[in-house]
């Protein structure tokens, strides 16, 4: 089958999708996970298979668990389908109001109509972004990874059969099987049949959709996550939140990839916190001053490279700052937009602080590792925006839709 | 100066108006409009070149109208901008909740930065635009058309001085008087300098910039907009509304295009509506069963293409559908999802039109030229987004901005 016949179902799916209601979607919901359930055997083959592969072809530990799929997690992502089944439903919210000459202006949510995802090693991320999708009342395009791709096959079957099973078109959900390079540039240019394109993987992938797209996209993932310990500070508490923010799940990209700390509170501060950091098993990169500071310690000098990478790692760049105007130039040269914090306990510097530095989530006095939509109150999300248009931030179910006027009048002419 | 670093320019201009006060921005808008009024006669004389190189060119009365100034059209721009003042400012607005780990979220209405926009022929849209961008607390990079390039100049400069009297960075306002190709499709590749990028033309420059940027992209403008004439409609109101939609400015993207009617009430009401859509100078292409019903009108036979054209001229399609079916299908086939209007006394067909037909508005029982920012009490508008992306419908204020989220904590980790 070719992309535009699979675009074209998919908007066929989205029609009838867009009409069903909340009670439909949920019934719809529940039978893919039950499905996924009944289908663990099928997936856990599968999964073998790519796990085969993976090893042959030399795959990291770190991946290999990533595609590792088992009997409990397969139930992991039923029970996330059902905690998705279990949110209110947002399509149909309405604000309005009248106008002078009587209209009546509904602005009403629906779905966005067809998601595309583009996505890379997890295959939890099949069931996971089809169940939001679906939730949202859209239909969805899934292209995972090659290193997946038995597992997704078997994952997407399993979700398609619950739909069926619900009585919705199974095309509601689609994975594209062919895994080559010439799939995924066909999907960005999909225009006129997928609606928004999200990619979900590291930052080379993600510019390769930017830079290539013509279907709106999505930016998600990037972060260069700051944070900085005023000379105002808690010292307990900026200790705790910098090895929160570090250690607490290095991987991810709400974790921190940089410590500013102003230069009066440093010298009595930083050893204490790169013991802490130490024991955690994090090396850190300094600048002269915190070289300096931390002489002895598991520290080396940091390189302007440094100040840009997003490690993901066990590793920490440390720079010494003279005012909190330094630290805010520091985050908008080198900050990627995503969640930044200031530990202090001057008013004033968190107001400076907040209204300065321009990223998604600016946090006072607690850790960036907080950005997340399950942690926002969202139940669930789709990835973190770290672009300005349409949606910024986690992205929960609200962020899978879009708006429609409708407009009620009684032979208004203009 | 190069596109990167007007880019830089704009940039730190975007960070200093995004700390202003609702009262500084208002300030500085009424020193341009002031501004403005005073450079009139520079204005004047530059438009007088622009109008010469246009005679000279051939270009069409229609085109020559719009790139016309006059005294009068310098003043209206002035009051535009002295309108964008009043407005209320919508920067800062809150919403926000408290997580059980008592962190507070407060989502924060916040600029988008730097806005480019590309536009043609008009020069009021270098005041109109710069105006409402600057009021949403954003700087933002004008291109206009080489037509118009000695006004925009004129105009720009004006509003640059003004931007100076109130003590504002001029470069909140650039304009790149380089008209070449090379411009247009450098501005398109801006990313990390550009925000967005909002076309505002004809189709093949929407087009041209949806297809080459990598900036994130707001679609505007093409209407390809339908009135269905439902078999329980009042006569009278459809054919009030109908004409309405189609006469009252026919150069707009909110006029109608195309009417559909049902065939229970055509062999009726069609030939009423013909004669009145006549003595208005329009001319009509219908269907088979249309032509027969107006044989003796001003009408000819219609092809394919007359159902996917936006005319922008006193010319309307006509077809005759045997169902309420039928006139969704052909306004999800042939409709650029910017207005649609059902005429009906049916309570289950306004029902059906509203959820089924996808369109950033839709009507029941009033004139599709009502969608407009000023009509729908935004005070003004950037554009009318026909994406599903960010924006729907007419853009205002709140549509050029985005959202922070600030998170106050008092030592939270996770």
């Amino acid at each position: 089958m070719t992309l535009q016949e699979m675009g074209k179902q998919a908007k066929a799916a989205a029609r009838r999708l867009a009409l069903a209601s909340a009670a439909e979607k949920n019934n719809a919901l529940l039978a893919m996970a039950k499905a996924l359930e009944e289908s663990r055997e099928i997936i856990m083959q599968a999964n073998s298979r790519d796990i085969e592969h993976a090893k042959a072809n030399g795959m990291s530990k770190a991946l290999l668990d990533r595609l590792s799929l088992s009997y409990e997690r397969i139930a992991d992502m039923a029970d996330g389908i059902r905690q998705v089944a279990a949110l209110r439903d947002v399509v149909g919210e309405i604000e309005g109001y009248v106008l002078q000459n009587s209209l009546r202006l509904q602005k009403t949510r629906v779905p966005l109509g067809v998601i595309g995802i583009i996505y890379e090693a997890r295959p939890n991320v099949t069931s996971d972004a089809a169940a939001l999708c679906l939730k949202a009342g859209n239909a969805v395009i899934l292209r995972g990874g090659k290193e997946a791709i038995h597992s997704n096959i078997a994952i997407s079957d399993a979700l398609k059969s619950g739909l069926k099973t619900a009585g919705f078109p199974s095309d509601a959900v689609q994975l594209i099987k062919d895994t080559s390079r010439e799939t995924a540039t066909g999907m960005m240019k999909l225009r006129g049949y997928i609606d928004v394109l999200i990619p979900r993987g590291g930052a080379g992938l993600i510019r390769a959709v930017v830079e290539n797209s013509t279907v709106p996209v999505i930016e998600t993932g990037s972060g260069n996550c700051h944070v900085y310990i005023d000379k105002s500070a808690d010292a307990k508490m900026a200790t705790s939140i910098i090895v929160n923010a570090k250690v607490s799940r290095p991987s991810v990209c709400n974790a921190a990839e940089t410590l500013l700390i102003h230069q009066d509170i440093a010298a009595k501060l930083l050893p204490k916190i790169a013991a802490d950091l130490q024991d955690a098993g994090v090396t850190l990169r300094g600048c002269e001053k915190a070289c300096e500071i931390l002489n002895g310690y598991d520290i080396v000098p940091a390189s302007e490279e440094d100040w840009e990478t997003e490690y993901l790692d066990y590793v920490l760049a440390v720079r010494v700052v003279s005012s909190i105007d330094q630290a805010i130039e520091h985050i908008i040269n080198y900050g990627s937009g995503h969640s930044e914090c200031i530990i202090t306990d001057s008013h004033a510097a968190a107001e400076r602080f907040t209204a300065e530095v321009d990223a998604a989530a600016v946090y006072i006095n607690a850790s960036t590792r907080f950005t997340d939509g399950g942690q926002f109150g969202m139940g669930a999300e789709i990835g973190i925006s770290t672009q300005k248009l349409h949606a910024r931030g986690p992205m929960g179910l609200s962020e899978l839709t879009t708006v429609k006027y409708v407009v009620y009048g009684n032979g208004q002419t203009r």
